[in-house]
């Protein structure tokens, strides 16, 4: 596999303001590969930091964003034996420091040298380059191979199943025979949805306003899916638990009531689950929390390794996430590809750019290829 | 529902002396039910207790033997809203007496007043009388309502499921993704390898020496299984995991070798799950053990009520118990059920006896009734 | 040790309205033993339910209060030999119906038949009689023996110790060489300060708003307590945790800005345990739980059988809770006692009512009797 | 403070063949730091792969063997900000390779990739140069800063508090209030004993069979020291315990025996910390383990950073491991040293080398310099 000297990549040079550029091809360090990408997913939180910086971002102009992507490995770095150049891959988005007190017993996606570089501390797509170009440098922590019969579509979201199981294993991971309640139809909540299915849940009820979302999770095998425009909630799981409540539910609409939702529905020592990244305090009924002995465990990113798990279900086909690529755009259409995503075009979930640029530039395409 | 006032009953009448006679129907105290046996399945600790007592037994002449059945629910104690008459339940052997240190903190199963029926320890079949007559007492502690779908001689054997889903609980109860090989394929082992698969595991494998019920294992999806007389354990799983071990080994065989092998095939940091019941000490290799920090965690019964997610993953077809029951027999035929069981007669693996007495007398018939 | 056939008992008769009544002393059922009380401590929840009632409240005029107290067994019911006649004793509050999901694996404080007393569930001063009287019935699983040199006074406060100790329990229970801020110098906080010393936290430093209550903090051997009204609590943490923040916060003030507190300086995977029960919902900043990966724990009461644990800590006298009791009155003076409990008289902290008449009714008396 | 460009060092040259030579003193990488040393204990693993290599071992003639040791950090590497020059500072053995499965989550000491220097794992006075030396080099991860009161000499034996801790983590940690009992009081059990007590069990108990270690614990506040040549060990804990048996048996003799008790004294459902090292299988009675559900847990090493909780207890005084030092030697008398630690002679537990040569050298001196 010849490696060109240059390539294309989505820069952002500015407060709102992306360009597709052609830069240098970068070379891994002793603990690294270069992928070679081919499936780019847009996330929330791509679309947060074009608008205003994260914290310890790279400089205007040269950051290039993207942090949910597959692709092959095309370069090894000098150390690394556990690739090999062709290997299909995707990614996790953190690299721990490996040195602060969370990173050295093994919670890296809370680092406490966030952003710290020359610590070696790194976040593709948010405190070093990322993926929306068609090579990216990781290192290999943040690497996990895929079988051939897993597209790279869908490969390019195994983050999202990754923070997921990363919240079921916070949350004790036994949920065989459980009832879990899953608040929000979106990315990670339908990737919720089925996760708990595969791990042998005893009911799982998805909770959503979005019609078109819950269809996508009814076509996936979710029985239990309601429209809260339409039903109480509270009364719904109410009656799906003999008046108990479930005993996990899990937020991810990161919204307000959601959250209140979520407390009132988990029953007495149950576990309330943040996936979302709720944006701005609101109010939360605590007495509901201690009178019940209820806990809230939250998730930041895809730790401890889950994203091979993440893999693995999808390997077993004991999830399915390529109803969620709802749309694929080549690298060039980046703006049309943004424009979708934010505004949901078509029933938009997860929009994937594909930087190698072998698609029909005027039309979008279907996600298995 | 009408009970009669005598009964069928398997009652223990000396050392290795079973007989078939007519007792009198038991009446539910205020926190039992009273059930009409459908399906008995026959265990090893049968056999066990019948040939030299074991601790807290009831007088020969009185016990009434077997722990694991399922039924209808047939009379309620006074105070009992958790169930009521019809309902088609399996139970679980223990329950504890509730007031020891280790009942309190909900750990029933390894009750400090085992056999204590004083202070409320009850062990159907074991300290207390069992299901293997027409009815039988049970606390509702030790009942499970079962779907419509799960047939009797299936849910007979959920207690098996129970331990395994114990002892997956006992180690984290996270498998997914993760390697597990399970050693000795009899009814827990096949048990355990199906509950892995349903919780996700990435790989499981299946080591044993009989083909016969490895045989079993393969039809019920089980997708690695490897006759470890042909082929080196050692090898296999090292083969499979590049050369760093299983993230879980189930000891199922009971034996001195089965124990060895687990402990050799397990990745450093791993674990170690004992769900047979070795008979006398044999040499380990704690060097091994701490060296490597690997872990040996242990199961007594079916503990934390997870027959309750055993059912849970029974109603999902998630696992399935049917290929285990190889034989059934009218209670009438209990000596040649213990015969078929103990013998492994046409390749036996579990025997269920049925007290109804509704069945073709000079048959054995399919258990999917 | 004879026991009279009346008793001295203070009676809930109405909304706001107590009075001391004679009543019959109550006898103990089969698992049950009568304790002759000698300490019983006012506490919050009984301010608030004689304000007006709660769920599960016996009737106005029957309703003996009190649930933290100690004294002597009188007798045992039929089956108990766990205690003998004379032991001295402390008491939790909650037994557990013993047959719900949350109690069958431990969780009894957490019962899902609370209030239900045929069902088996008590909580002596909330759901049935407490022990604000001369004698009191206890189901054996809430009563705990004391030293001989563990005070009746200082018994009394057992569960405050209790409830912490599950909490400690539910955030992991190993803050040995951890940094462990506790919010709230009232009786709880003031028990979880010198909790977290007597388990080998590395820091402790208790934040409150009176200094009388830092003061009785220090006088126990807290190294490091701050008047928030003084300094700004989340500079000082972050100065003694080199800007990293602690590693578990503890809110016992029960207020918006103690949890708001909490959640600030709590470091990134950090844990915040709620000990006190807040009135109503109030705005909590989720974004900063999730992104940094922080969780809320809760406490409902003493469980997971930590009376046992606090009884244990006062013995080896790693727990003083002597300080705490600011004020005895004898059971004639209950108006009183609350009086000064309710205004914080004097500095009230914890104030304990005598039963047993044997001390002068003129004056408060050292409780170290 | 100005670094010589020699230093003396006690390198293995051959199987069973140490020698002290002046070499040249290495410099740190980006992440390490040079440390001074000032204490060096000696440790039954020395001796082990003095007589026969350990696996990674480097090459005889350039290894410089110890791994407890303590000093002053003397040079920085590029990176390093966490620490300063002069800074007292203890250590801890392993620093994993930071990059294969277990290391990602935290568990370093059961690195993959053991003795593979080029991918990161080193594992001083195991697979790289160690610190019974003038200077070694450490990766930060394994260096903790000392509080001025804690000596040199304690302070070497922080790893030793390090794998304890580290075993009471993997035990749950929660000891407060319940009963341990320690087999085998070395200088593993003698900590343990002490951090038992420091973290608030309700019984510490430690069996042995030499009065003069013994003694040791009983001036460090053990209470309950027991000669199992004189007493029965099992009758002693049952008498303890009401016949329940202890919650957790540490077994630290590494002997067969101490296994079979450690397994026989602990009650239904307690745990078994295996923190010796045993050197071949031995029998084990597994049915015990299994019909009372007791676990065996194991350490490797002082893992998941426990040795900085060991500082802190130390810092607390919670901890006194002064005790344990019996002797120590200059280096120039590396031979003695290790005579008088083999041999134990006048009741040497730990023996410590002072590689400063600031000592008169015709006697053994005070450990608490």
């Amino acid at each position: 596999m010849s490696i060109p000297g240059k390539m294309k990549a989505v820069v952002l040079v500015g407060p709102d303001k992306i360009e597709l550029k052609e830069v240098t091809v970068p070379k891994p360090g002793p603990v690294d590969v270069l992928i070679r990408v081919e499936s780019v997913a847009l996330c929330g939180s791509d679309v947060g930091l074009i608008k205003s910086p994260f914290p310890g971002q790279p400089p205007y102009g040269e950051f290039i964003i993207g942090h949910e992507y597959s692709g092959t490995v095309a370069a090894l770095g000098e150390t690394v034996d556990e690739f090999k150049i062709g290997d299909r891959v995707t990614v996790e988005a953190h690299n721990g420091c490996g040195r602060c007190r969370n990173c050295r017993i093994g919670n890296y996606t809370a680092c406490l040298n966030y952003g710290n570089r020359e610590k070696g501390h790194r976040a593709n797509g948010f405190t070093t380059n990322g993926g929306c170009a068609q090579y990216v440098i990781n290192h290999i922590n943040t690497v996990h191979k895929i079988p051939d019969h897993v597209g790279f579509d869908e490969a390019s979201l195994a983050t999202n199943l990754g923070c997921v199981l990363y919240g079921f294993e916070t949350m004790g991971g036994f949920v065989a025979g459980q009832t879990v309640v899953i608040i929000g139809p979106g990315p990670i909540g339908l990737s919720a949805s089925q996760a708990a299915k595969a791990l042998g849940a005893g009911k799982v009820i998805l909770l959503g306003t979005r019609d078109s979302r819950l269809e996508i999770a009814k076509n996936t095998g979710i029985d239990m899916v309601v429209n809260i425009r339409e039903k109480d909630a509270y009364e719904v799981v109410m009656n799906e638990t003999d008046g108990i409540g479930c005993d996990y539910a899990i937020e991810s609409s990161g919204t307000g009531p959601g959250m209140e939702t979520a407390i009132k529905i988990t029953r007495k020592q149950g576990k309330v689950l943040l996936l979302g990244f709720p944006h701005k305090p609101f109010p939360a009924d605590f007495e509901n929390l201690s009178l019940n002995n209820k806990h809230i465990l939250t998730v930041r990113g895809e730790g401890w390794a889950n994203v091979g798990r993440a893999v693995s279900l999808l390997d077993k086909k004991l999830v399915n996430l390529k109803p969620l690529v709802t749309h694929t755009f080549p690298i060039e259409k980046i703006e049309e590809a943004f424009y979708t995503f934010n505004n949901r075009i078509d029933g938009a979930v997860k929009v994937v750019v594909k930087p190698q640029g072998r698609q029909n530039e005027n039309s979008t395409f279907n996600c298995n290829t």
